[in-house]
């Protein structure tokens, strides 16, 4: 705990006077006043977080965090948890929807096994962090112990100071699990106290009897478990998933060193959920990418006042919406840093 | 009109056989059915106008058609006119918004001189297409004659042909006009009939009382010109514009060629009013990229029944929203034609 403690010192919030000098410089780019609406937004909010004046988004990481979960014994998946890990092997060779758009937006991959149920056939491109063999069961008791609740976000933050030291300037956070939008609506049912039935969706496509089970499977594990919602750490424990818990530990790294964390889809949310039950701040380094089409992830955005870039009825996790995201990241400081003034380009400001 | 008449002989209905393979391969790549949402939809849409399952979406070209207005004279815009000329050498040295969004898609940027109302300097950049120097007030007659209506729209069409030739895999349409708001929700009341208070907004900054006075000027314009709804160049005619109408010509000229049209905001969706009021299959080719800030865009979208992609609050113009649209019509067709599928990657299908 003492390293989830110290990264937490660490976060501050952003730096207000850049963000007013970045306005300013935003202010008198050859456009209308405000004209590029949210995506100046968005550069404003990078500067601050980065405290720097002119940002530079060179170097684009997506972690893709893979996990198993237990609670697929009891049916809430459309599809099979061998899926889990032919996914990662599909994530090396590049074949899944996370590779394409993560190198249409010029982002680098890091897939993690941080709890895939099966040992991966070795892969340099692989990082195994396996904190277990997927977690237990939460329909029948806790998915993890505290200690390996703590583990997987300390994973997460080493994980990331690893590839920080190869130079990271944003960050998005994806990840595959089957069942884990399971544990992603028991999380958010905690946090945000909304009815199980509006948090939780179909998943990889559940039909409707596939969907009721899925529900009242979810409030089996919360009765049953019982997770304390003032103790982020109990949450993930009880109903979480080691993939959410790394992704917790990542987004408070990142803050904590001033790297904007661009959010994916509900998954990513429910980490985000935790992050920011952690440590309030870090909501203020988080970038909404998508709206999913699960029905949570819209209370989770409500919960954290985040409002999401694109909403393109997407729901496939894996990171796949924060790629796009990161791309309008890097659209919006080549605005903000490329643009010529109305001074240096000659041109008439408004009327008076 | 022989020239417009023979490009709405050659636009045919999209291709719905390659549609269908299209589907059926999306539904085939390693992911839960339907899971890219819109992203999906887009790749489709793709197939379909250029009628090839591989579509590659390699030379993206954006047309920004600057032209004047002599309704600035009525003080119906925050900017001075000399701001169009101004901003098309912003253009052509690469300072202004559409030159930094284009070149973070891959596109390449055409700067065309529709009727700017002074002569530019000589630029071997600059395409010069010039039809008049500015349209006249329209708040006292017709903007242009009859001929130069239809000398505008031929001119997009030319304007596209000769860069079909260097190649064009999509196309992006944008306009730089100080008072082309104007114009374009003359001609947005003209198609949709929607009251002028609803279709007129700020455009580049009006305060409450600049607004109301360009609404006012607006219906006397079409008080006093009384344009044919039934047929379109009488519109562009009467209260339209040079870049409009060229861009009405680019827009039925691409979907002659088979290739997709990514359509920006308010402006060019009073050209794609006009196209589409010219022959209405012009449709199915077009990619609505955003949603204005402009509220006559929404009311052309629902005419039109395209959805956005985008939802921004952009309202630049010049064709930026067009490129952030390019870049995930780019996004959609490497989903469709560089992802795994089931079979190759070795991944189960959903349980049955």
């Amino acid at each position: 705990m003492e390293k989830i403690n110290e990264v937490i010192r660490n976060i501050s919030g952003l730096d207000t006077v850049i963000m007013r000098e970045a306005q300013s410089r935003l202010d008198n780019l050859t456009k209308p006043l405000g004209s590029l609406g949210r995506l100046e937004e968005l550069a404003k909010q990078i500067c601050g977080i980065t405290a720097k004046e002119n940002p530079q988004l060179k170097n684009k990481v997506i972690f893709t965090l893979a996990s198993d979960h237990g609670v697929t014994d009891e049916g809430v998946s459309a599809y099979p948890k061998e899926v889990t890990a032919q996914m990662v092997y599909n994530f090396l060779r590049g074949g899944a929807g996370i590779n394409v758009l993560a190198a249409h937006v010029g982002a680098r991959v890091v897939v993690v096994d941080m709890g895939v149920c099966v040992d991966l056939e070795p892969d340099p491109r692989l990082v195994v962090k396996k904190i277990n063999y997927g977690t237990k069961n939460m329909a029948k008791g806790a998915a993890m112990t505290r200690e390996e609740a703590i583990k997987a976000i300390e994973t997460g933050i080493e994980i990331f100071e690893n590839e920080y030291r190869k130079g990271i300037d944003i960050v998005g956070i994806g990840e595959m699990g089957i069942g884990n939008t399971t544990a992603a609506s028991a999380i958010t049912f905690c946090f945000t106290k909304k009815p199980v039935e509006e948090i939780t969706g179909r998943g990889a496509g559940l039909d409707d009897k596939g969907l009721k089970n899925k529900i009242d499977i979810i409030k089996k594990a919360l009765s049953l478990n019982q997770p304390d919602s003032s103790d982020p750490i109990d949450v993930l424990a009880k109903v979480g998933g080691f993939e959410i818990s790394g992704l917790a530990g990542i987004i408070l790294a990142a803050a904590s060193k001033k790297v904007p964390v661009v959010i994916d889809g509900f998954i990513s949310g429910s980490a985000a959920l935790v992050a920011y039950n952690l440590e309030p701040k870090v909501k203020d380094y988080m970038i909404s990418a998508h709206c999913s089409v699960e029905s949570g992830h819209k209370i989770i955005l409500n919960y954290l006042g985040l409002k999401p870039l694109l909403d393109l009825d997407l729901r496939l996790g894996e990171g796949t919406g924060g790629a796009l995201g990161i791309g309008l990241a890097d659209a919006a400081i080549k605005i903000l840093t490329q643009m010529a003034t109305f001074k240096s380009a000659n041109v008439s400001e408004k009327n008076k």
